[in-house]
């Protein structure tokens, strides 16, 4: 079977782009996500729109699944192959094409890695916002197909709040725009704003204009212990009720900045308090940062915060946002684990917290929660440590489901940034109703009407 | 046939929200759109979520068409029935359900004026972005139809950044949640993105939840005059290079501001310049304001403008803004007209007056152009004047289309803010290729698929 899958795109890709050796198939089987491998029948390189559509219309003829991957870092599946089949890597088409400074955009293939496009943009005093925490290697393509978040969210929105117009090949293998590279477009439907977060179930990008803006300078970091989990998180939505907007303001439990410091093997910072408020103000100018900190502290000392850490150099910023940015990486090193990506208005971040260690008692399971508390987006790992098997693959889904509830009751979501991929999609039913999910396949048939765009994913 | 449509829905709605009478029909007959004149067969006026659903389903199942209206003060005849039918007016769903303060959210009824949810959330501190000229009239149901902006968009985005969630009732009549309450969303497809700015074509929005944000109580406010158009333009992509985001940047040409004067009998500012920008910046703290102004004030400057009119009390800016607002009414008082809502990437404005003025002379029309410059979207009025009604309907059509062949080139598009509707829907093909129309007719048919929603709109 491989082989034919081989030779159908053999047509259309030169060898050296096309590749089916084990080595090559089983090193694009996982990303991220847990321990999950599938193998795809063939890996292609493209490197060009017109290859891509090439590839598809191949796809499309002979009914082959076809997913895209980027750096494969996304934490759903969603570029598992999960029914083998074409998988695109994007690795090739890595290039910002242009970045336009009279206008404020960029243009970039899929495959440009997010921190080598906003370090282009900052020689311009540029700003790309969007910062996962794989900015490092995550590439633009995936941020798109997830949309994807991180701590900056909370002041600049995520990644479909950046993408102006993308290029995108349909399952048949045409290539449309789904916009114009405008700041407003009241054009048709915001085809746009479909694509981004549809996990490559609608059509693959190949190209995408993106939004930059002027890059705020200036920046003041603070970490804010509680002795209560609680507290720290009722403090979250006391900031922004006192009128002000933090550039990120992300949550970590205790447990989640000692399992980084052991992991990072920094030790500085003295861990004691229950949880953690790391707190970031920006601007354009120097003299916006004091009146922000100042109302913050204000709020947190009113919230019965401990001694706030300032970081009063880069390095100590750094050193602060390392820290936080490696905990998912600390779990994983820890433990088997799961991940969920729960999102719930702000406020109701008490409720969840508490829902997620009641669960966890009754279920017997260890948690670590962090995340980008801002705008209520908390990511919740549960460690496997000592569980058997058995009741992790059976009893724990019982679990998850029991949280799931809780966060549709909070008016909250499965997902914040991302996305639904393979493992979330069974629990999609928990917070869709039936309708809502077949308005969604509906708009899948309109536009793969064969299913081949990246199966298995979103809907299970 | 007015009379049968009347028995079908009698069924749903008591007669006193049931209208068919000669009178009441002519009252919906129309919106802002130039002279446009469409009779709806009836006018129902659901006051609950379940009455929309069950004129739905008699629609559905009579295929009668439906067209939703707010306030009727669109500018591109979204609002019109223009295959008469059943016109759904939401002007009794107009109640504010819920400011919920820990959470900086709203939720609404399709016919809150947008200027009462903006003063309530104001009464909170809060603030509610999003103000087309017509906030004064217009409704929260209509902005989510057309996606609407305004001149704060530049900074805070337009409709689709403020809309958290939606219910929607489908053809079918069958009652949707579009996504959560929360500020970040990566579960399934973005249904709500989709929702906005669709035209009522897909389906019918009986409750939106909006974001909100910390109230900025500052604002410094300033008139810059030009001795050139070109001149102007070229400033607004200055500003932001220099590294500030106003929350307005506004341009107006001598002659709108001349008529606006008239229109409004207030003379006070003497309009003796080419062209004119008004730009507010704006803050969280009174301290936020002077260096915004400095650096703005620094360009201006040296893009060769006149003396900048600072306006240094409540009542000063009011005035400014009561000028800028009325340019629209002015145009209209002065001569039958058509008013393109054309958007390019801002810097391209220069090239973009250019051609208006350069098709102008050729097919011999007046244009005032004003509009919300920092995001490139310029609205451009042609004024029928003189014009034979031979000229005006045969020949300004090819002027029109030549416009948005120039708009297209620069990479930009029909509509930044008041969609397609009626009046531009001849013109898609113009700046949408064939497949991008197709996909938008195959999401259409998917939502839609007996083609009752808002028919004759966005596609012609």
């Amino acid at each position: 079977m491989p082989e034919s899958i081989y030779t159908l795109f053999s047509h259309v890709l030169p060898k050296e782009r096309l590749h089916d050796s084990e080595d090559i198939l089983r090193a694009h089987a996982s990303d991220e996500t847990e321990d999950l491998v599938f193998m795809p029948g063939v890996v292609a390189e493209p490197n060009s729109t017109s290859e891509v559509s090439e590839l598809l219309k191949v796809a499309f003829e002979n009914n082959i699944p076809v997913t895209a991957a980027g750096a494969r870092t996304g934490l759903s599946g969603g570029a598992l192959p999960v029914q083998g089949g074409l998988m695109i890597s994007f690795m090739k088409m890595n290039q910002i094409i242009k970045i336009d400074t009279n206008n404020h955009q960029a243009i970039v293939q899929p495959g440009v890695i997010t921190e080598v496009l906003q370090n282009e943009a900052a020689k311009h005093d540029l700003f790309y916002a969007v910062d996962p925490a794989s900015k490092g290697s995550c590439t633009i393509g995936g941020n798109i197909a997830e949309n994807s978040g991180g701590p900056r969210a909370v002041k600049y929105g995520v990644t479909k709040d950046w993408v102006l117009n993308l290029e995108v090949v349909l399952s048949d293998g045409r290539v449309i725009e789904t916009g114009a590279n405008t700041l407003k477009n009241s054009t048709g439907y915001n085809l746009t704003g479909l694509m981004v977060g549809s996990e490559g179930t609608l059509g693959i990008v190949t190209s995408a204009t993106l939004k930059l803006q002027p890059l705020p300078r200036f920046n003041a970091l603070m970490l804010a212990p509680f002795n209560s989990i609680a507290s720290a998180c009722t403090s979250v939505s006391e900031v922004f009720k006192a009128g002000v907007m933090p550039s990120a303001l992300e949550f970590m439990e205790k447990d989640a900045l000692l399992l980084a410091q052991k992991f990072t093997g920094n030790y500085d910072l003295k861990v004691v308090a229950e949880a953690y408020l790391l707190i970031e103000v920006d601007g354009f100018f120097e003299e916006d940062l004091m009146p922000q900190c100042e109302k913050i502290l204000s709020v947190l000392e009113e919230n019965n915060c401990g001694e706030v850490l300032f970081a009063t150099s880069s390095a100590e910023k750094d050193k602060l946002w390392f820290l936080r940015r490696r905990v998912g990486e600390a779990v994983k090193s820890e433990s088997v684990y799961k991940e969920e990506d729960t999102v719930v208005p702000r406020a109701e971040l008490p409720k969840l917290m508490e829902a997620v260690k009641e669960i966890g008692g009754r279920y017997d399971f260890r948690s670590i929660c962090y995340g980008h508390a801002g705008d209520g987006n908390l990511h919740i790992n549960i460690l496997k440590d000592e569980l058997s098997d058995e009741v992790w693959s059976k009893k724990l889904p019982e679990a998850i489901r029991e949280l799931f509830k809780e966060v549709a009751s909070l008016k909250g979501t499965l997902s914040g940034e991302h996305g639904i991929g393979f493992v979330q999609a069974p629990f999609l039913d928990v917070v869709l109703s039936s309708d809502q999910i077949n308005v969604m396949k509906s708009i899948k048939s309109a536009l793969d009407p064969t299913g081949i765009m990246n199966p298995g994913k979103i809907f299970s």
